[in-house]
């Protein structure tokens, strides 16, 4: 059984310059990754929204995360979306709170992560797993 | 008079994960900027390609060049593309080729920096020179 260590969201500040928003959202990351050393890491593939200046300064973001996944030396994987909520769900077209309710269903835990961005990170953590173990069961690696 | 010490470009194999080629960038930058320690970094602000895919890529390195810059406590300038262009050759339309022979002009070298991005790079570190010689002129800081 799967068992949630630590979940949660990396917030800056819309009005400070993106550089400096970058190296909070690296060093908290980075931090991260020194404290719970994980073998594999899952991240939300490019999501391309109506609005190209919003995915492009998510690109910058996603940018330092993957670099300090790197350098941490964990495996990245990368998923869409709707694939997430597919594999918690059932549907590609699930609900920010249907995948709050499973996350916590397929965890067990008392309350569903919050905010709904925390259980968006568990979600695509949670896909990681059941993928790998899906693969495992087939004979592939 | 304003003197070139140095200029390059940075090349990754497309053929890498996106991870990998973001620590190669992030790593050549931190390096660059470690030997020459300047007290600025002039960036091209986001070019928004026709091809929205590209233009995240380029998100990606972008997001890690100015966490890089961040980190070594420079002032990050960014500029448009056709403003720079604008700045050495009077156009925001000219070519690679007159931004090329418009730097070779302006630091009295001998040759063209190449490959033609290492001439863009000049050209933008050449645009922040004189719009802060220029505020400097105005007055301003």
């Amino acid at each position: 059984m799967s068992v949630l260590v630590e979940c949660g969201v990396i917030r800056t500040r819309p009005k400070d310059a993106l550089a400096a928003r970058l190296v909070e959202i690296f060093d908290g990351i980075t931090e991260i990754l020194a404290r719970h050393r994980p073998d594999a890491i899952a991240v939300e593939s490019v999501f391309y929204s109506r609005n190209v200046r919003t995915t492009v300064t998510l690109g910058h973001a996603r940018g330092v995360i993957l670099l300090a996944g790197q350098q941490a030396g964990a495996r990245i994987h990368e998923y869409p979306p709707a694939e997430i909520k597919k594999a918690i769900c059932g549907t590609g077209a699930a609900s920010k709170e249907q995948v709050q309710f499973m996350v916590a269903r397929l965890l067990r835990l008392k309350h569903p992560p919050s905010p709904a961005d925390a259980a968006d990170g568990v979600a695509a953590a949670l896909t990681c797993l059941m993928t790998a173990r899906i693969d495992a069961l087939a004979g592939r690696r």
